[in-house]
């Protein structure tokens, strides 16, 4: 990749590329000169220190290859999303990583330090909803940012989560995460000042409909500060705190 | 009326009708020698000291004559449900009548004294959904009840709802009223000891999807002791809570 | 538990405590001195004798632990929903239980002497909704209600419900459970004087929709007194049910 | 018409067209020689003593202009569905025609002597559900068949259906008619021997989201011999039932 | 059986039951007597020569059973519903059953001579609704009825269709059996003039959502006398077409 | 706009534009240096002789001023959909316009000679569709194309479509407009060899759900080379049939 | 207000209020002295310079009295959201106020000097989406940020917005509005490095479902770093975006 | 078959049958005489020089069957759609056939030499659309074209999109095939001057429904030419594509 980008960076230099366009290049192409394999970057994480492979869909060996390819791009910290334990176990033949089972997650390297604004409080509802949860906290520890974790404070009992309310106040940023009735957003919109991520999960049963209760639940919300990203979807609610955390 | 009850006391005693089915004839066909009209009691309200007319798709005349012959036959107190402002009017000219606009509410007679286990707190999550909330308290009210209003403590802001946790302690059922996001009902579930009788409302726009939001999200209610009624029924929620308030 | 309760009072006593936020410290957390897992309390079930545990998404090992810490704690009955019978067998090595196959609960002790004001009557449209029923009858049972089953008495065949006339006018309670149409709990409304808990099932196929057919129909009902629960939701409605009829 | 009748049966006695196609010629095309309009026949109305007219859409012109070319061709009852007042009005400057504003249906001749099997008792579930009853009963009526109407019947009061049970049995068709939870059919269903048309309509509000609710009831029910058309469709039902009479 | 009818009869007889009455006993609870099980007729088949079992969630020991039961009352002929293989070869141990295995049906007894109007005929659009078709085809067969079956005439070759004219212009009744969208039933529905019975079928993928496509475009089929049954139900299509081929 | 084309034709003749630049330049901003108002093209018509104005949300005044410069630019034909007769009256006053009222389209210019490869037949399945089906044929002759009509062949009489069977065969391009059930589109697909394209319409009532269900008919479509544009799109498919005749 | 803010801030000074509590009062509870009305804080904006009135539902009366509270108070600047044109002119003549026809916005006061990380673009797919656009454009003015306007910059002529990608990438947060298919906020997704707000908007017809199409689209956007609020919520993502640009 | 089409031929010369019915008769039913099968045409592909075996629902025995009579009939090439692997390899045993795993497609013979006007463009938004990408390019090169490949050019980085300007606007036909959010057809279709045909696919999770978030998308396009086949109808949209090129 280095080569590639010396290459951008020389014609911004000759004046044959505009700074613009360069950092759009840079951005939208990286690993073009990866051969067997068009590398997912499950959304193109740039912001922080590691890089993202989405690994439903692709075979142990596809993984292996695009984080050997990332590694010899001086990538130190790789994270991959939606990783069976069986592909998890084959990658471990090959490299070093640690997999957390639960969400589906596998780091290789280690936690970056973190650099942002403050801390990003990630809250469940209840016990149900931590594997969505922990896709979101992870990615966002190594996008390099501080977690805090709020699990089982569901709406039913305002009190537990009342006891957190410094953890709450003192946030840069909140993922909320609920199935059911998805109220969790609310009730937490209410208490911060921060911007909250509501993230609905497909925890329920017969009328939660997979989820569509929590989501219609959290778009509308009667809180202000309050958005919503795709049901389950903990990486992209990580992800995206960690770009406000980090303004 | 009187003189086809007597009728079927008189069948009972001579051993013509058992007790069941007297009590069952009574109870489902009360008005059967009214002439020009087969009086929609609005779903039977006989446990109370009022009868509801319900009173969408019935004519000005028609309800003042069904309240002539609900009259004629000794009922003190009348509830008039879904009554236009125009209607009131036209019935106000033949009957003494108290008018509530906001809930389309019209009562003939005063609020009997209240004789239930204890109170109905009826709570909203806003301001808009007041109509629906009004319309629950006066037939709770109308049927022998002591009503707590508590308006306008949605969960966005949490705090103004636990000024009222005594209130909440100490009622014997609560009915909990919201459109948007529909979270009161799971977080007042979680505080009190009672029934919870959810009305979601209509109230709100976009993905609230006329009052879709709220209603799944009250169904998927993760509290104890909640219950849901049709969207804006809340002529049912009173009825049954004021059945739960005289077990 | 016993020892947090103490604390709770000596501080109501010294004046440290208003008398509701006592009542709330001890509904909210009675079990903050569980050390290896936050007890599950399956919505909180503190009105009868019996406690609960949820028993999906728990390993039998945690179901074990929180039953252990619920004994200490001195609980003399102990009802667990949706234990799947691989968990039961597990759950049975540890520790007596009656296991109920169809419905998947487990019941540790004997079922606590009926306090309620009357009779709890379990209904449904067909035999193939009775795991449903059975849930729900046990847990009103567990809490400690006298409960009677009328299965099988859809309104297809509407003389079979008929028959049961008295049972229903006698009743405190009534859950009415019904898949497909779901049009039991408008005939049992329009029957009974007592409150009807309505239970969508997933019983159905085509058009059933997994149990949306039934929730709909019985949202509508025309029927006053009638509310509803989620699909398939036995315990919800069993444990409402002992609520009224703990009044 | 006549002319081309003839056309076609010389066809036939000469051998140029065989008796199926003709028969199907006559069917598919009576009106090809009417000349400035192709007359709308609200689905071919060709078994009874009258042919129908689809209002909706239509200007009075154009229906009269159509009635005009239908009695010219010897038709002495004609049938005009979905009709406005307005409209009515202005036919009736041209044409003799008993219009009934309810159903907004408008009859030119008298009601032919009914020749059906039997009965054809049409029943609602409520007031509300009247004029779709009426566009039934009248589209029957005009086939040639006695009708028998059980108004106000809904599930929520069984007994006042029960009442009816000698005219339930007796039928020869039912057209069940209902909103909201639309019960009505399956009661009737396992009442009856006879097939049962089950219309839902768009009375309600709340959760019965224009009739959904109904239909998806009554496509789900569990009485044998129940069919179900589109939402308010009242001619679709009498039509059918007209056919069904007349096997 | 016989003992429980001749009391009725006496009943009767004795003035102590109205004809009606009687009737309506007879049809409602003709198994009161059987021991060990309430006997699901599957929606009470009466009218023709067999009896129903509905074979889901039913073990082999129950449907023997019952079986033995409906045959010492005197049944000859015994339909068996939604029979999945393997239980149809533990019932065949124990009784001489002919199995079809595509709709999953048992047949014990053979098929009563056609006793109806006229004939039935089954169509379909593709190969894949034919286990639906079967279903019904069966069932009217053993209900007394002659049946035509057309299969695989769907309407994207609409000639394939016409080349049968014939047997759809002699029907008494027609079956329109489709999946995807469901179209046969308009296009049948217009060249037939007796009844036509739509049966949607779960048949397709994507946008057919498991039959809501064909189940809406037959619900608004513009043809006239076309109803429509539960996506996939060929027992009461079959059920259906056989009340009306003998009325 | 001769101008700035001619700006560009110069870059590329200097080398400073690729031809491929030009002709994307050419293709989306064509009308940059209109003053007062960004030209809304209504989806860029560029193929034919005619330029297309999206009239919904447009003010007179604003509707001629962009038809002005489109005049001053050359443009002999220009389209306008979706005025409505207030706005047609408006803008007549300004400019020399040919207005329709039904589809709500007005055209100024006359109608160019066909230029495409064959003729486009626009059928439509009830009359009621018809509005739909003028935007698409007025569009698609704007656009250069000899367009059929046939209006009023829906499936529900087979035969009225079969006796066109000539017009089919021989289109190029096939426009299927129908509501309610959409069987339109199979049936025409199943007889035609030439691209269909299938546009659902909002005609209907009850379960046609605001033409859901034609729309989902459509998709389903068991004919292939049928695809499916927006409900009530006319304009749309008359702009994607003159493209396919062109080719 | 000042009085009670005063009371708070003492009573931490005394000890007899934390910090914490402290601040969640002044949240929570800043207007509990205004005696006719309970100020509607529309989602209480506390963070910038301005206050906010939901004007949907209230009186011009009530309106005017609530900013004169919010006045008293020193409130400098006001935003009242959906707010007629009748309502505005009777606001306007108590109030200096500029009125936004399009949004249905009134401001009291001046805009305040941008006091933000950086600007926030808003950027809208069609001319149809602009008074969305407008109502979150001047709440995010009002709140004290620099605001970027981007209309008509839709997706199906991708160069109009490449045409200010330096503008997109040099955004502090991007507010992407678009109705129909709502593709806006992944193609800005893919362009940007700042978190994107996605707000679809009902813009549309057919199967545009009122905006649940625009909806789904943006929550399954594949770009990260986009959140979705309700549709038409221009406020809420003004407010949010404000949220962001003010870390 | 040549048996068939000889008379059908002489009875053209004959006078006995139009050349019109003589096309529909070759048209569809061209198989009239095999024996023990009917063959599934999968929507009859006659076009070019392909036939085409629907695989799903079919046994290997009968695939082989009907492509062994298809031989006989004189087919060089035929492609088998739906076809797992395991009925692949026994298919393969019997005749010589490529199989492609991925899209589950086998294909006998060779690709014939393209014969269209131009290109037909296949683009995909990710990879996951790659095997119903696979099943339109292998149709369309099947019956006679030529295609081009553009896979992974989603529209969170339009960059990659726009590489391909070339291609984009030289096509005679694109197909768009993507899942999630679909906006790839609005894009392409902005660029594109030629019909593009749209394929939504069941790739996503969530909100995504199965495809019907992409499916909606796609019939929103605000780009004109664009048109949609049902979700994953790979095989639709490359038969739909090498019509148009054959024009």
């Amino acid at each position: 990749m280095n080569h590639e980008v010396r290459k951008v960076l020389e014609a911004v230099k000759d004046g044959g590329m505009s700074v613009d366009e360069a950092l759009l290049k840079i951005k939208t192409e990286p690993f073009a000169d990866i051969g067997y394999a068009k590398v997912d970057l499950h959304r193109k994480v740039r912001q922080g220190a590691a890089e993202v492979i989405y690994g439903a869909g692709k075979t142990p060996e596809q993984i292996s290859g695009i984080a050997d390819t990332m590694k010899r791009n001086g990538q130190d910290v790789i994270l991959i999303t939606r990783l069976s334990p069986e592909k998890a176990e084959a990658v471990s033949r090959e490299h070093e990583m640690t997999y957390y089972e639960q969400p589906g997650v596998g780091i290789m390297g280690v936690f970056p330090v973190p650099d942002g604004i403050g801390k990003i409080v990630v809250a469940t509802g209840g016990t149900s909803d931590i594997p969505v949860a922990e896709e979101a906290a992870l990615t966002a520890r190594v996008l390099g940012n501080e977690v805090v974790r709020l699990y089982d404070v569901g709406v039913a009992g305002v009190h537990r989560l009342l006891a957190h309310k410094e953890e709450i106040m003192d946030a840069s940023v909140i993922i909320a995460i609920a199935g059911m009735e998805g109220a969790l957003a609310s009730v937490i919109g209410g208490l911060a000042d921060c911007p909250v991520i509501a993230v609905p999960t497909s925890v329920g049963y017969g009328a939660s409909f997979h989820g569509l209760s929590a989501l219609l639940s959290m778009l509308n919300s009667c809180a202000s500060g309050v958005s919503v990203v795709n049901i389950d979807n903990g990486f992209g609610a990580g992800y995206l705190a960690s770009m406000i955390n980090h303004r």
